[in-house]
């Protein structure tokens, strides 16, 4: 139907004859000629249709916007005056033979640019997919996928398919469950990530797994989740950390050169787990804020203050410092928004100091809880944080998680207002991690990665003695801040898995219902085995320079899981779950 | 953790140290020496471990088959003697200078060998993959994805994501239902294709998109169907039959190039859908068996036997016979399966005639039914079936859709029971579908392909005029009798769209119900396009000469649509239905 792309056409076509297909962009009828804006995916191109063309001329007069043609005609250059440096084919036009009308379209309900919002955008979807932008993002994920594709299998990764009907994972509380009609009262429960299968495939010989994955979580979506997400999953046998990390980061580093034309600075940085809580209080640290939390124990243990000397004195605490620099100018009224923030992430204050005059020492600082500090202290926290005129300080003291995670906040914060963030790309492997949490409210140990971690030591009674010091083999890969892919080497000894088992308080009835299978699967000559799982929508928003995953996804839900679009979800007839085995009681129908 | 993999080791490796890793197949003592297989997905070596290896031999002496084991050693050749020319890696063996336990393995459930039946297979998959067939065919399918996916990519498809959790599609009785956490009492359906998302993705002006998609059907798993899926989904935009067709030409052949290294006969035919069902009493005729249904209502017109004569004279009915070549010396046994066999496709009766003499006229044929035909019928039989001596004939008489269907079954069996299925590759485009089928019991039109399929006719009122004879724009892509591709040109107007909707008895406001969102997006310029899907499991089956989908899917469902390796689908807690809003009536309870 068509000869070229729209947005392909330029001056060396200038003389063609040609057939282009695509959308108007905008039709006006200027001087008597009609000048109409054809767009396809490739770009826009000026269209000039005449007067005294008897065919094309009615067919053009009665065109709007988003109505798709077909026009044939002869490329010609534009008068220079004419140009149109904004537009890759601004200096030429095609002069219209034919216009062809394909389908007509109604009167848009959207402005299709980027001040519709997300709700209309997302129910005229097919509309707004339309913009440049969108086709850029779409195009952009694809070419991400096959760099990566492309990446794995020269490296011999087997692409294989994990199945989407499964059984109830490790954190079934979220699974989204699917009533079986074959089997009635019975359900399979689609996959949170294909993890117990591709240790499966490790344990079936495969030896270098992958595959892009769909992968699903039923819960609240909080931040840029979405109900169906993909994540790249691999998985390789007989290898350690070492190995997996290099492949990923390979895979990684060809990834934006072959997609961005970006060359990641190598090798990829290692910190622990514990370092990047202590420096940046934070598991994904942002290293392109060039702004650390100090440790200042030292500094205030000695002090009668007992917000700060408490923590300091406990191990289990700490006080530390972060430097906003040229922020002893903030007004009180911005500094209590600061605190505002730190206080959702669990801050029961957040203390400051201005040092309006750093050569005058003591003097030179401006505090609420200066008159709480000696001098010594001061000095000391002035040294510590490097602090200079100008600058502002701010102060969190209390248990390292909770200080790790505000302070953590803060630093991004102050990092972002004080336009701190420097460009590029600053990739970051986070290892060392412990292999428990404790939570407190619940009087148990949750896994920081998950239940099939391997931890640091291979013997069980060891880690029985003592989870909480217990470290474990995961790693984390983080850019710029976001957690693109982690993973770890896993257990392949059952008395070892159990005894992880036992520590999540997942006893052996317990475990044997739920991954009874695996249990068994590891007797059965079980390669040791690790691999990592990446999140493609988060790694191709990142590379899109986007904030939301929803813009690099063709059809997202919104953030209260629906889509607008086909009005999913939906309730259905009695008679479809009556041949499902399965009823809506009243209040939930009453509900909706 | 290890230098080279098991099976590539050979001569070149004469005389180097290698690590490697694998599982033992045997370990014998011969002689004092132990001898080991070891295996990789590669391939088997075998390792020697001598009596007077200190560290080696303890360690040696307790494997036991599938233990999985990490060897060092140098690479030596065998004596001439023992070459063994059935291994890759016969000539050569390893001198054990370590060997160190992996990980043990219990006792075997199964024999990893083809006597294993499928449920212990299936339940025990891992070990079951462990095999070489199981290892070839997943990598063949990976192989056979990574192929299409270059070769649609170095064609401008751009590879796009369309949900899994998404609304009820028009064959809406066999979708699976999610029911949603959020949203109590609404249900996400999972897609039985793509097709909606991807129409939508050509009216987003995306120009060509493919994917690898998951696609989920919930019946009764008749003939070699799985729960869930995998499918080659591709459309265009601004494109007619030629052009999807040639795409898709040009993926299977570059795929079978690539993967097979088999040169498909081209460019591939085409028959009409008539012409197929006419000839071989099938849509997905299979032109590697020689044999042909031959129309033999002229013959049999005239004959005073109504079963012949009464068909013969109905325009909607039809006498057919099949040669069944030197099956004059079949048993009345081996007939009557054949029998039995065309009465389960609906034959009444199949009525036969042995040619034992074909020189002797009438005189030579033996046939209950001799005695009701005449003399010019049965010539006429004989010339126009080209019998000769030594043949059977098979007739079958009725409408013409239930002869095609047991002829067309007898044809296949005939086929295959007289060795006639010829070597080789023999692709077919079926062209030109009727737009509808008409179901007498339910006295209501059937969508031959979909109801998105365009008519051959764009105008609504033609098509509403006389569907019974209304052509469609599908075809289809058969190869070696399995359909394994089909799709069309779509309609993309939205008038056009709500005719074809009514012909299926979905009024506008049933329409309106269940693709409301898609005859809005046919209003706002919607491009013309098409497209096509493949059937991932079965071209892969094809090419791996399996018969069954199930030993190219790395974690298949049963017949009865479990998975026994997971126990999936189960019952899962009541607290877990509350959350969803949904409950297990009693009765359905009691019957799990």
């Amino acid at each position: 139907m068509r000869t070229h792309l729209c947005g392909n056409i330029n001056e060396s076509h200038d003389g063609q004859t040609v057939s282009l297909c695509g959308w108007v962009t905008r039709a006006r009828d200027l001087g008597g000629l009609i000048f109409i804006g054809l767009r396809d995916h490739a770009g826009v191109l000026q269209v000039v249709v005449e007067p005294d063309n008897e065919i094309a001329f009615p067919v053009a007069e009665k065109l709007r916007n988003e109505y798709c043609i077909r026009v044939s005609g002869k490329v010609r250059l534009r008068p220079e005056s004419q140009w149109n440096p904004d537009m890759k084919t601004g200096k030429v036009e095609l002069l219209a033979d034919t216009v062809e009308l394909l389908n007509a379209s109604a009167p848009l309900p959207l402005l299709m640019t980027d001040e519709d919002g997300e709700e209309v955008r997302l129910k005229y979807r097919y509309l707004d997919l339309r913009r440049e932008r969108m086709q850029r993002n779409l195009r952009l994920r694809a070419r991400l996928t096959g760099a990566i594709r492309r990446y794995l299998e020269g490296h011999g990764f087997v692409d294989t398919e994990t199945p989407i009907l499964t059984k109830a994972t490790p954190e079934g509380a979220r699974d989204y469950l699917v009533p079986s009609r074959v089997h009635p009262g019975s359900f399979f429960a689609l996959p949170q990530s294909p993890q117990i299968f591709k240790q499966l495939l490790m344990m079936s010989g495969l030896d270098r797994y992958y595959q892009i994955a769909r992968c699903f979580r039923d819960e609240d979506l909080r931040a840029d989740r979405q109900p169906e997400f993909t994540q790249l999953d691999l998985e390789m046998s007989f290898v350690e950390e070492s190995d997996v990390q290099a492949i990923a980061e390979g895979m990684v580093r060809t990834v934006f050169r072959e997609v961005l034309d970006v060359e990641l600075p190598g090798p990829f940085p290692r910190m622990s787990w514990h370092e990047a809580m202590r420096r940046f209080g934070s598991d994904k640290p942002d290293l392109r804020i060039p702004l650390e939390l100090v440790t200042i124990c030292d500094q205030v243990r000695h002090v009668e203050f007992q917000v700060f000397s408490g923590p300091a004195n406990d191990p289990g605490s700490r006080v530390a410092a972060l430097r906003a620099p040229g922020g002893a100018n903030l007004s009180r009224k911005q500094i209590d928004e600061y605190a505002a923030l730190t206080a959702k992430y669990g801050a029961k204050g957040l203390a400051w100091m201005k040092v309006n005059d750093r050569s005058a020492g003591v003097e030179g600082v401006q505090s609420p809880i200066a008159k709480f500090l000696d001098e010594a202290a001061i000095t000391g926290i002035l040294e510590a944080t490097d602090a200079e005129t100008g600058d502002l300080l701010f102060f969190g003291a209390g248990p390292k998680a909770t200080v790790a995670a505000f302070m953590g906040a803060l630093r991004l914060a102050v990092g972002r207002d004080f336009d701190l963030v420097e460009a590029g790309w600053r990739p970051l492997w986070v290892v060392d991690f412990p292999m428990f949490e404790f939570d407190a409210e619940d009087d148990r140990y949750y896994a920081l990665h998950h239940p099939f971690t391997a931890p640091a030591t291979p013997d069980a009674e060891a880690l029985r003695a003592d989870p909480a010091n217990a470290m474990s083999r995961g790693y984390d890969l983080v850019l710029n801040g976001s957690e693109i892919g982690g993973g770890s080497i896993r257990i392949h000894d059952p008395s070892l898995q159990q005894a992880v088992f036992d520590l999540l308080g997942i006893d052996e009835e317990e475990a044997g219902k739920r991954f009874g299978f695996l249990l068994e699967a590891l007797r059965y000559g079980c390669p040791p085995h690790g691999g990592i799982a990446f999140g493609i929508d988060r790694i191709a928003a990142l590379m899109a320079g986007e904030d939301s995953i929803r813009e690099v996804i063709a059809f997202p839900k919104t953030a209260s899981a629906i889509c607008p679009l086909t009005s999913a979800p939906a309730p259905v007839d009695a008679a479809q779950l009556d041949e499902l085995g399965i009823a809506v009681p009243e209040k939930a129908s009453a509900a909706e």
